[in-house]
């Protein structure tokens, strides 16, 4: 199985460990290589990923496919029959889909936002961050559960940028976004994350997280 | 049918035409609903999407999905029989949420930008814009057909936004993006997808898409 299945990833990078976590769940064997990011792409990475030049790539049966949520969802739908990603019913994998999306378009974004720029820029940027995080935090308080229910689903999988790359944004950049008086929902959900035992395999450690941002997120 | 699906348009948002137009593909009935945007958003839009506050919502027995990308994956799941949006091949169906997502990401936010701006901002967002428009060229060049095949697909629907809107927004802002010089298959492209005969009913007339920016698009 293994040599059918490869993914270029790096990894720091929290769209790659989402590849690694969907294949982990899924028990799915893959072959690693490791890029070495944030300078020396490799020949093959750019000839799988042309167009973003970006991990994560996933390679299957020598054919490439790019995007996180785009490779998460082939996974899904190739390996079908172990640990289901997406929900089964129509309207709730549609719920999954919007929320990873308002993970990435607003969450992700904001919080990039705010890493990258200063003073009154900085306050604006938290602010869309916090108002977004507020926004999924009413959406998991609803259920007490994982955005997946009682297992690790597709959302999950996406959330854990929040829940194990925001913290070391936190340190590394000096404000805090996530708050227990704040966001008790989300923080025991994060919680729930980063615990779960293979996500906990897949997490890189904060500190290193830190390091590797102070040393290479020149903005 | 039409009592059970049920969308809150605007006829000038692409978005929302994609919504209607993989309705009609499909032979699927639908109860419509137009917004009076940009300023007098109904209660009831409000209630159904009350996160983006936007539309397309799509309401399916009661139950409301947003996002147009998520609700053209619903409407795909659930009239699976008829015709069919979304490749069957895993593969190529990654491929086409690829496209669809570069598309959105990459064309639209740039062109956006070009008409939101000025000077060298607006030169700086064109030159993004054209770059996005040659990686779609280059890849409609490829197979000489639509991103579906023979038949509109996915990436097609997504695409409208590029073959219904763009033109209005080169007249409107006075800048070009496409041209049959540079971008002769996407053009060829653009010209199948506005003359098919149901993008053709839901496409809005260019002076009226032109109209309606000069009157609303404040920058």
């Amino acid at each position: 199985m293994a040599e059918q299945v490869q993914v270029f990833g790096f990894w720091e990078s929290p769209f790659s460990r989402r590849v690694e976590l969907a294949l982990k769940l899924k028990g799915v064997e893959y072959q690693y290589f490791e890029e070495d990011l944030p300078h020396n792409k490799s020949d093959l990475l750019l000839k799988y990923n042309p167009i973003h030049k970006k991990v994560p790539v996933l390679l299957h049966h020598g054919k490439p496919i790019a995007e996180s949520l785009v490779i998460l969802e082939y996974i899904d739908d190739i390996w079908k029959e172990s640990y289901p990603i997406l929900p089964h019913h129509p309207h709730q994998r549609a719920l999954a889909r919007f929320w990873a999306k308002f993970i990435d378009d607003k969450v992700v974004v904001a919080v990039v936002k705010a890493a990258g720029s200063r003073g009154e820029d900085r306050e604006k940027a938290i602010k869309e961050a916090r108002e977004a995080l507020e926004t999924l935090e009413k959406e998991i308080e609803k259920s007490n559960k994982l955005f997946g229910g009682d297992d690790i689903g597709f959302v999950d999988i996406v959330g854990t940028v929040i829940a194990g790359w925001i913290p070391a944004i936190e340190e590394c950049f000096g404000f805090q976004l996530l708050t227990t008086d704040n966001f008790p929902n989300l923080i025991k959900w994060s919680d729930q994350v980063v615990n779960h035992s293979i996500v906990n395999q897949i997490l890189p450690p904060k500190t290193e997280i830190v390091a590797f941002m102070k040393a290479n997120w020149k903005f």
